[in-house]
């Protein structure tokens, strides 16, 4: 934190920004400038909160300088984080993809399309079983019945499934069913989700919020692991923005600025991204071609009656084509960055 | 809905678009134009979902036309939404100020910033028991101590309390000691949350996510709704936007908007949108100007030993000024829009 | 400017930041922190540009500090600039009202609703000449025919008279015709033009542009004020942001931060920013609540005829309304805040 | 434009907006619904606004429905505009690399850069000599003496060179040294220099405003196209956001939106995206990847002395990988999509 003084501060005030800092047991380094002067906060243990100076006498701004975030930070470990699903290995090195509909709609429904990715290449299965709809009007899921869906697919096929957990009552069955549980971005900020996601021995998936900055999303997988489940794969769906051409704006920023930042793994949603098929390819290329770990993608085999977010579901033939195209872009850019 | 063919679309495609959409029990009209055919889909009972369509060979886009809220809307309840905390009433006609600490941090701080702020004129007091914190390492509220405090404040100032609900296992507590349940911005999403407000007795303030459109604010209310409970409080609190001279970009056009869509009371919270105390005298009366039916600040008499938002506090005596400037805005603006 | 070094930079790295800031005039302050080191930039003159530190080894971040607006800054000039046009004046302690059509149409339409207005309280006249449109297509104004007008206007009416300047060929003409000349939000970063309105002996009154932050909206006013021309009148018309129930998203926050960055009188055209109608009294009354200098709201006696932004116009009797609405608020707020 | 009336319109209110549709030689073609009646407006020859319809009495929303734009539109022409320039073709079925410095500094500084890049692999040069700077103190670029060198860079590589311009009194100056003009993200809604461009016989790099839709960006290259110049190459160079880790977030299912809705080349600009040198390659081959046509990459030998945007210049071996890599990934994707 740099707490920068207004031009006309007074010694006094500047006093005062010094014993703020000192109350706190941090330390005050005091940096006069040619206009004006500026106070370091040094040796703070936890955050400090820019609100502490922001409203006192002679204080022009507070800028936080260092990161929030501990154990997700690659200065805490250094290597790359790499989680075992099964026979699956995510992470550096490997490029993972998950397929799947968005919603599990029935037995036939899912080993149907499970039969399908699973021949394309697709490494783990995804499908919802509870899922959260902006109306309380739409299909919720199939809820449980869902869950013992999946884990038939899992016996059939050998793939390891994904799906997402909604909360509390329903986190420990959820957890039972699933080899990987997946946080959706509007629960990304659900702090008590997160806290119990911390303490389960399953793999978390966790979505980016729809507005959130990597700080945040990266201090939410923090939470996660401050409680010891050190097992978060990341995953970029696309952010809100002024855009709506599709719905929601792909950010691959994101992917080496996580890859920096953190050691955790980090995958992308195209589909959601997208929100119509006819993007969903050449997203997930890019996303690919941008060094991401893999790849998590909506796949159906009758796309024009699926019960929710059929727009954005790729035939089984495209996802083919997607399979064997993110492959060779894979076997360039190497999942490594040469600088 | 209306589905837009492509000027190339074939007799049969248009066919099968018709056929998709009496399969979901609507009526298919299509309307030739110049250029292109469109097609409307009438007597929908629930949502219809764009996506059935935008996947399918010759439709070129799906426009919905119709909102999808029912029980929020005006269109189903004229007349407006009153709300009765104990003594307090809020909607149409009353301005109502709800004032008081971010959080909850002992008996004498509540108590001490509860005096002032019923002197000054407020309404009900505000104040977290149960803290939604950016870092799991900063302060996270006291919990079921801060909500015994609420209680004590109830009984010594008369005030009925309002305070943030975060999750299942600690619902039923708060619905016990607060008079009025917030679900924060970050909850706005949190259907399963949703679903157990509607279960509840109590008032619900409905705070509106930090990336959500009003449409999706009022279909959180209408989960809330669709389980029974009809008393529900809106909240607006600022958006994300690329601006950061605030920590939100406050969206006034959100008030008569919602007051015109829906029966529901708004209020606004120019503290959080602000996040700097030297706007929140502004936004608040601006607020006001916009015909919110009321307000909730943060006030503090030692923001800068406040143990989180102490930036947007404001003092008890810049409190008393706020509140005498809004009285004032809303003897002119009368509340209700001449047209 | 803070320089900010990676944990594991070297000393070596370090030295070549310090010998990078020497080599720029400035100088180097290497502050030692707990983990890391940074280094402040002092003694700059102009802006300095992250871009220099950014790409070094060793080098995690650049965070500016200080601000990179001399002459808009209150720092350089603490009294608020007062701008006279004809009789009236702009800036603090008045509140300046400007109406009229968005395009002028014809004589008789320019006189007519300038009737109207200048009785309802309007102090300055506004219409286009000259229009952006977004289509090629679309009306375009009547060009100098349009100008001649608004000096009749004037003459009738005694009214100054504001429109806008889009361009080099056509800037003397607009110039001779009109009392202040607009800049568009298209064209706030059209940087000739801005420079072409320092050498004016005209006020500018310039818009925000619709992405821009208070920063690059105050370095375009420095543009103009570096040539000369020390008479800017700011207007915040919204932004753009996710939000779609109005046009843009008005940023009233934005009204309290640039009164005290800024010398310059702020003043805020909300028919922009809400695009339709019925939004358009509520943002006017919260804009002067906020504070703002004055409004710029558009009028039209026959909105459903008129050749462009008929939607967001008022009739006469709307703007008549509030006229008085936005005095009695305007005396209310006092146009100056207490704290 | 469909006008969608509200639930309690009246017969009366009905009529007056087919009245005010024909009254504008359009044609209204009323759809009774289960709840409501909305209203097609047909063979209409321009842009209809949806401003002449929102403030009528009885009207709930104007929703739009076809495209504004005409020549930049695949319904008007099926066939991908390639643009030639000198022996490089820009558009389908190529893949094109423009690489250069930010701004042209020395005769020295661009000669050096041109040797790099074109041996690379890059086809074009870029380099500013009119620079557009968010301050009026920072460096403007060379004027004329750039466009000089720039010539002097074609003669001895023999690469066609681009560059950008700014305004009307150096546009014939721009237009007679430089093969492709520029109009960057500042301009894109400058229409008189659209309209300039219009009237230019050289190809025309439209970047994208850094707020503008697909739909504003392809008007704006409409602008371009009614005054009779085809020779139009969009670039995509990212929008602003509120993520704040890159300069802009890069928007890349533009590309694919584009190439469905227009005939013209498309091209993306990570440098300017992304803001950080660490980002470009990934960014670069996730662009073409998705299948943009081609790239425009800011390259300096000493980025660390650059005069402006030194942080996102590559160096020349980077650069180097950088045109090994995108080439790979274009023998993968084909530059065509399968479906």
């Amino acid at each position: 934190m740099l707490v920068v003084m207004d031009v006309s501060a007074t010694p006094q005030q500047i006093e005062q920004v010094v014993k703020v800092i000192e109350s706190r047991g941090c330390t005050a380094r005091p940096i006069p400038g040619g206009d004006r002067v500026s106070i370091g906060v040094l040796n703070n243990r936890g955050p400090v909160d820019a609100s502490m100076f922001i409203g006192l006498p002679g204080v022009k701004d507070a800028v936080p300088i260092t990161k929030p975030y501990k154990l997700v930070s690659r200065e805490t470990k250094a290597g790359d984080t790499l989680i075992q699903v099964g026979e699956v290995t995510i992470g550096n090195g490997h490029l993972t993809i998950i397929a799947g509909p968005c919603a599990i709609e029935s037995e036939t429904q899912a080993i149907t399309i499970a039969g399908y990715v699973k021949k394309a290449g697709a490494h783990l299965f995804r499908g919802g079983a509870f899922k959260p709809r902006t109306s309380p009007y739409s299909f919720q899921g199939l809820g449980e019945e869902g869950l013992k869906i999946l884990a038939k697919v899992r016996e059939r096929t050998g793939m390891p499934v994904v799906t997402e957990v909604m909360d509390f009552p329903t986190f420990d069955q959820v957890e039972h069913y699933s080899d990987v549980l997946q946080i959706g971005t509007r629960n990304m900020q659900n702090f008590s989700l997160l806290k119990r996601a911390g303490e389960s021995y399953r793999p978390i998936l966790l979505k980016r919020g729809m507005a959130a900055t990597i700080e945040e999303w990266l201090m939410a997988a923090e939470y996660i692991m401050a409680q010891g489940n050190h097992q978060v794969i990341l995953c970029e769906r696309g952010v809100r923005t002024f855009v709506h051409h599709s719905r929601n704006t792909l950010d691959l920023s994101a992917v080496p600025v996580v890859r920096k930042e953190s050691h955790l793994p980090i995958i992308v949603d195209p589909s959601h991204a997208a929100g119509r098929r006819d993007q969903v390819l050449p997203l997930s290329r890019a996303a690919v071609a941008a060094n991401a770990h893999g790849l998590m993608v909506e796949v159906h085999h009758q796309p024009e009656k699926a019960l929710s977010d059929g727009a954005q579901s790729l035939y089984p033939d495209q996802f083919d084509i997607l399979c064997r195209q993110v492959t060779d872009i894979f076997a360039v850019s190497g999942g490594q960055e040469p600088f």
